[in-house]
Formats: C-alpha cells, structure tokens, sequence
C-alpha cells in the first residue's frame, strides 16, 4: 500500500474535489420509512437502521468524493450492535474505493493508545498474528496527553501506511477556551500545529504531505490561515463546514498552491438534506453533495486541482 | 438514587479504602491456562478470556474496594465483542456492589459529545425511550473542545445521578508538553482544574464534593497539592499509582481531611500481580489488592476516613 498522504492526493485528483462526507447517524432525523421498517428493535433496530441509511449514502457518494468520515460516538450510542455495523460500514466503503477516517477523537497514555491505534490501524495482536478491527485509513486523535502519547498512534498508523488527524482548533464555539489561551505569546493550538509539523515531517509522502495531519474548523478563517503558515506539510481536516456555520471561502487559506492539503468535511448538511418523509431522499443527499463540490470549487483552488493533475 | 459523589464517599467509608482496581486485560499477560482454553477463537476468543479474566478479578475484588475502573481501549481491541463483553462487565461489577468508572476519554463537539454522554449515561433515546448502553457511574473526559464540549457530558450525567471525570493532569512521562505550558502565567492543567473547580460547584452533594471530578497523575505529587489547593470539592481520580511509579505518599496531598476525595486507581500492579503461568492467580490478585489497600492506609488518612464514618 502506498504512503496515506499519497493515497489521498490521489484520490482527491481522481474525484476532482476535497470534499469529506461525515457519517453521523442519528434515529431522529432519518427517513421515516427507514425508522418504520426498524422501530420494533430498539438500540439493535436503530443500528440496522444505521447499516442501511448510512449503506445507501456511501453507494451515493462513493462515485462523487474521495472520503468518508463515520462518526464513532452515533454508533457507540446503539452500543455493541452499532460497532457491528461501524465494522461493517467501514469495510463497504473501502469496498467502494472511499478513503475512511474514523471520527473516533481517541487519546490516552503511550500503551493504551497502542491499544486504540491497533484497533484502528494495523490491527491487534494476538500469539503474533494481527487481527485488523477497524481497520480505517485514518484516525482523529485528542493531543491533550502530549507527544508520547501521540506516538503510539504514528507507529501503528506508520505499520500499514494509514494516517492520524490531531485536534489542533475544534470547529465548535467553545473552542477557545482553552485552544486559544496565549502560551507563552502564542496560542496553544499553535504549540500543537508545531508539534504535528514535527510529526507530519518525519514521514512525508512523494506528494510533499505527510501522514500526520491536523483538524481545524472550518468556522474560524482567520485561524486556517496563521496554521498554514506554520505546518505548511500538513493535511487539514475541514469539520464544521455547512451545518455548522463554515462557509465556502473561509476554506480556501487551508489549501496549498497545487489545490491540495485539505479536506472540507460535511455531515449534517448531507446526511440530513431532506425532510423525515421524503421518498427521494437518496437523490437529495446526492444534489447537496454536488452542491457542496459546486460551492467549494468556485471558492477554492480546485481549478488548480485540474491544473496539477494534468 | 443518591448524588454520584455521596455515592462514592458512602462507598469508601463502606471499604474502610480509597482504591480503585483497574481492568486493563492484556492477551498476552492473562493466565496461560485462560488463554489455551480460548486460543481458538481470535478477537472473539480475547473477548471471551477478557470476560472470563476480568470477571474473577470483579468477584475477587468487590468484598475489598469501592471502584473499579475498565478501560475502554481494550475491550475496543476486541472489536465488537470486546464492546459486547464490556457491556456485561460493567452490568456484572454493578451487581456486586462496585461503582464503575468507565475510562475512555470521551470529547467531541456538543451534539456528538451528547451521544457519547447517553451511552455512558442516562441512555440512548429512540422515540423518546431511553435505552442504557454503558450505564456507567462515572465516565473519563478530555477537555481540550472546551466548556461547551464539557456539558453535554455533565447534563447527561445529571439526569440519572452519575460523574465525569476530567482530565487535568495526566500521569503519562511527557504529560506535560501541552498540560505544563504557562498561559498568562500558570500552567494549563490549572486553568482546566478552574473549570472543574466550576462544574463540580454547579452540583455538590451532601458530602460537600461535586459530581465532576479531576483525572490527576498519582506520579506528580508536587502538583497534586497546587491542583487540590485551587479545587477543594472535586474528586481527584489519581491513575499510574504502582506500575507507573507512583507511590503511596505521593499520594496524600490529594486526600482532604476527612481522608475522602480522592481515588486512587491501580491497574497493572493489580492485574498482573502473577506469572502467567501461576494456577492461583486470583489469590495473587488478593493479595495484592489488600496489600495497596495497607500501603494507601499507612501512607494517607485512612484513619481519617475511620473517624468520620463514626
């Protein structure tokens, strides 16, 4: 398999655009007829429900967008039967050529998070064969815990050529608090952007990316561009963009000269365009998807995007 | 049912012992005979070994101490059936008598945070029913979103009378790269110990401690004092005693002067306290349990915790 940065920038040429469509289910929004067929099983009823819904939306989508980004915590929430079917989602839309990054937010101390990177990556080990679990092309990681708690992720990740995300600005309001608190004279998500350089240097891909790249909302254009400037070797992920307020040219800072080196990843606003009862909902989820390329194409460097795969 | 920390206080002066036992299962450390019963079946042979070892260390140690704490990294290792055991686990260490902390470090924005949160929690709602799914006393969560990414967990928690614990200061070797930086003159790990010292305000309970408690690493004694003098009614989760080197009065500043407030967490010391090869593991495992119970009551205020349940 080929470096994760290399594979992505592969993908993204091949589809033309940078979009990232989230996975992130829940039994309240989805299509009546969907919830009717499964409202007699409960949490087991709302995870099949889950399989078929967020099934359909790869099949839609995988023709259209380099990547998929499932949500862990909606599939916690239906508990071990939700897992069953993050499993099964995850190895469908590899299947269907998507690119997967697990929403997972993982974090703990250096052989716990060994723990959680297996699971993700190269698999777990058991009498020295590996078993694969998630088995997703990448993982969002929480860097609170430091460096040496970020590494166990960047070995496993490394064994199979997958990548990590790291939280460096969170798309939510409350972000700052703590994110934007001056270390220092400079803020803390800029002490974490140094540390993904660092990382993402250790390892570059023939694209001139690295595996290690950095989650930053779409929600705060002023920020994406002061990253940039310093993790200039890095992925972006994009979340926020959409429902959650991020809006087309607030992204362009976060994409390079070759129209590559970020992700804009939507949920809500495709998963859930269209009302409960709505027959045609699949067609819906698909006309917001080539609304989203549209939109981000006329903003950003996607023209450069065409240029640089020629 | 009672406010989560009159809980755990009653629960403490009920063991006489501040300790919390760790379930942190590992393939290749469990007894060799547990592992050539279940040899054959991969993740879902681990996950039945996981059950069968974790469920004896519950039953040994229930009589002994007031918590127990499963880290969640490993049973995902296990995939969906390490989830499917997990489940029971806590279900089972609830019926003897224990209250369960559930360790996995949960954060995400506020709508995500808040399924994490009813799995833990209060329940997942379908169609306005609420279906448990961890049904945990306690859960881990990581700061770094901020406030507003904190709340969902506190809401969900409150609902049904339960504790977050909120990491502040890690027990990890290189915890301090982002947790020590100076922000405006004091480290980060004390602006987040000022947001729980908030939170845990928002809701004591009749013991004078709050439902949100601090994640503190019994390995830095020096900064267990400054945390506990600017957080007087948290609960102080004190991981990495034992195995990671902390030690027993390393960990008194934690404890007030009624010798509650504090937990300390032993993992490995406890789970591993035998060869693999050992066919009375289980007594090791006693053993050891009652010998951090000695250590922690010589080295602490265990007398006061005598005095005050009189």
């Amino acid at each position: 398999m080929e470096h994760f940065a290399d594979r992505l920038s592969a993908a993204i040429r091949a589809r033309g655009n940078a979009v990232c469509v989230g996975l992130d289910p829940r039994w309240e929004a989805l299509p009546q007829a969907l919830r009717t067929r499964h409202a007699d099983g409960k949490l087991e009823g709302a995870a099949r429900a889950f399989e078929e819904f967020c099934g359909r939306i790869i099949d839609v989508v995988a023709p259209l967008v380099p990547v998929i980004k499932p949500q862990s915590a909606f599939f916690e929430a239906c508990g071990p039967a939700g897992l069953v079917v993050l499993q099964r989602l995850l190895r469908r839309a590899r299947e269907a050529g998507l690119l997967t990054i697990l929403d997972g937010k993982r974090n703990d101390i250096a052989s716990t998070a060994a723990a959680y990177a297996d699971a993700a990556f190269a698999g777990t080990e058991i009498d020295g064969q590996r078993y694969p679990v998630w088995d997703a092309d990448a993982l969002t990681v929480n860097p609170y815990l430091g460096r040496e708690a970020v590494e166990p992720f960047l070995e496993s990740a490394r064994k199979v050529q997958r990548g990590v995300f790291v939280l460096v600005r969170t798309s939510n309001p409350g972000a700052g608090q703590f994110q934007d608190l001056s270390c220092d004279g400079r803020p803390l998500y800029l002490e974490v952007a140094t540390a993904v350089r660092s990382w993402t240097r250790e390892n570059l891909g023939r694209c001139g990316y690295g595996d290690v790249g950095a989650v930053v909302g779409a929600t705060h254009a002023e920020e994406l561009a002061t990253i940039r400037h310093s993790l200039h070797e890095a992925y972006f992920l994009l979340p926020g963009y959409g429902a959650q307020g991020g809006k087309a040219a607030d992204t362009a800072p976060a994409f390079r000269e070759d129209g590559l080196g970020a992700l804009v990843s939507s949920s809500r606003a495709i998963n859930f365009a269209f009302s409960p009862e709505d027959n045609d909902w699949e067609r819906k989820v698909e006309a917001a998807t080539r609304a989203t390329i549209s939109e981000l194409a006329a903003a950003t460097r996607m023209e450069a995007l065409t240029r640089s795969s020629q």
